[in-house]
């Protein structure tokens, strides 16, 4: 656990003001469940929000402790990133990391209790946005006494989140940092969710959506294909062929339908792997809020129009090989940010893993992060202890 | 039906000679059914191979007439490049269009019944692959009097049987025309289609495969997700942001599983119109043949040994948006034909329409096939007729 925050466990905090959501729902009552990583300073000015994508959750960082008190063996999701002396520094920040609301990791969500009926909310649980994310976000903010965060930081859909927080909230965030993320999805990514979401809805273990009212019963085969499908998007074309290229996992063509090629024994791993730690519902929810996200759709389509009240200052961060959300992608974000007069870093990482780049410790990647959250916060800000 | 070869019907051959696949199984008997359009010369040196991809079949130009006499709507999959004056011209060759073995359009595939049971094939029906297409093309050629073929010509899957026609029976095919196609399918290829196959048998009305011996039931929403999911790979990112971009069906976001965005309706009405007509087991069996389709396996990978006794002449289209089989793939046929001496001429064509490029009418495209077909015969050989 060297370099590692170490042991980290989360927190939560409950709610009990009514939120009212985008789709004109309201959740009376909920959970929010966070990690944090460092310390708050004494004028709350150095405090750092991390947004998470599609699959994450709270646990970007350090290690949990398993039934037995031992360290799990698999750190957070972002633990190249996060941690003493990495680019999100847990020696000078103070490090926030919510589940998202409508998640399956705590926070309140389609497996969570209505207290209303008694049962899992399943498919009675509000339809979330990233909008409804943001704000439930800075209402953790106030409760943990932050009024403005030093930055938020997120990839994919939590570098949606992030541009997000700069617009709903121009005078709580200082500085954007947006990684391998879009202004909006276009056709082709909807139409993969919509995949996703058949995959799913038409298992006949769904149970339009009450799967958790029947024992022991998960929309597990949708579930095993929307991974899988996912799987593909986020790894290039390149990354699958350097990693598996065409090789035959038993050195011969068998003429079966079980794994023939170790790409497809790759597929079936992860979609084993997530039917056991992640909520089906959940999955649309997300699925949905990352169709939903335009920030320019009530501007005419005109994102520069969306930002016109941003005052953050930005990093954007994109990956040549990631064609889920492409360099282009993020290059709308900059070009719109600049019409608004904004300051922007703006980098492109030559990589060929795909989408999944931002979670890889690629040196040049995390140097320019590192150099950009040195600028967040000047190291010298931090005394001789934190100096080279 | 101006420009058309007109009314078509399909005929058949029926084979009792078995055949040795290379699978190791064999088929005793079988039949292929078959389209023909203009009429073969003297000395049978006019005939050309029309081989289909993953979900096509023999009815390739030309009208079908539907219950009641009259002419179906659709003509043939590839009417834009078959018909009279046509860059695969009916009035100069003799064009044969068989649909292959495995396939669900009238040859002997998994839901014929198996002879030797009584009952459909299903999984019983063994695996069939390129090499074996051809050889059964082979024995059709024969069939029909044709000793060589003035060209062997397809698009995509169809243009791995063009290949591996030049390599089986390089003294058979005076002319190769392999479009929008790849020497074998990469790692991300091949997890595409797991991800059908698996959203196919993982459908609880798959029955492994027997389905056609249960009442009126086929594995739909396997089928529904295999169509969809081919669909985006068939279409450009730009296509399908040309076509349908984020439009919402209703002008406004429902909140609602229904469909939301235009692209998702395109998606779900492929996926009621496919389900009716193709069957699921030949799914699995089409996409098996691409994932082993690998000349250069048994050569060290390297695709100039695998073609070192090549004869034929060669054109090679692709385009430039298509992301299932990109202009690079089609690069690698290209570099190992002109490795070996070959005859090649290739041509990259500018288009934003995908993969599917190569069924649509773009006039580049269809001058350069015409180009080529015209070298394939002289038109002058035709006479007055068919001279400007």
């Amino acid at each position: 656990m060297k370099d590692s925050i170490g042991i980290v466990s989360p927190e939560s905090a409950e709610f009990r003001q009514p939120l009212k959501l985008r789709s004109g729902d309201t959740l009376n009552s909920y959970k929010l469940v966070y990690e944090t990583y460092g310390t708050l300073n004494q004028d709350a000015s150095n405090a750092i929000l991390i947004c998470h994508a599609l699959s994450g959750n709270h646990h970007a960082a350090g290690y949990h402790l398993d039934k037995n008190g031992d360290p799990e063996r698999k750190p957070g999701w972002w633990e190249t990133a996060i941690g003493p002396g990495k680019p999100i520094d847990s020696d000078r920040f103070f490090i926030v990391s919510p589940n998202n609301l409508g998640g399956c990791d705590g926070s309140t969500g389609p497996a969570t209790i209505n207290p209303a009926s008694g049962i899992p909310y399943g498919p009675d649980f509000p339809f979330v946005t990233v909008e409804d994310w943001v704000e439930s976000q800075a209402l953790l903010a106030d409760r943990l006494g932050i009024d403005k965060w030093a930055a938020v930081v997120g990839g994919s859909l939590g570098g949606m989140q992030v541009l997000q927080w700069s617009i709903s909230y121009p005078k709580r965030i200082q500085h954007a940092v947006i990684i391998a993320a879009a202004p909006k999805l276009t056709a082709q990514n909807i139409a993969f969710n919509e995949v996703a979401r058949q995959a799913i809805r038409t298992d006949p273990d769904f149970h339009e959506g009450r799967y958790l009212e029947h024992t022991d019963t998960i929309p597990e085969r949708g579930l095993r294909l929307a991974r899988m499908l996912g799987h593909i998007t986020y790894l290039s074309d390149e990354a699958m062929g350097a990693k598996f290229g065409r090789e035959l996992r038993d050195g011969q063509i068998n003429y079966g339908y079980g794994v023939e090629f170790q790409v497809e024994s790759y597929l079936r791993y992860q979609a084993d792997s997530f039917i056991g730690r992640f909520d089906a519902n959940t999955y649309l929810l997300m699925t949905k809020a990352l169709d939903y996200f335009d920030p320019a759709l009530n501007h005419a389509d005109n994102l520069s129009v969306a930002l016109k009240d941003v005052k953050s200052k930005f990093c954007v961060i994109s990956f040549t090989s990631d064609w889920r959300f492409p360099p282009q992608r993020s290059q709308e974000i900059v070009r719109s940010l600049i019409d608004c007069g904004l300051d922007v870093s703006y980098a492109e990482i030559e990589a060929n893993h795909g989408h999944d780049a931002f979670l890889m410790p690629i040196p040049q990647y995390l140097n320019i992060l590192q150099a950009y959250m040195d600028k967040v916060i000047d190291r010298d800000d931090f005394g001789d202890s934190n100096s080279e």
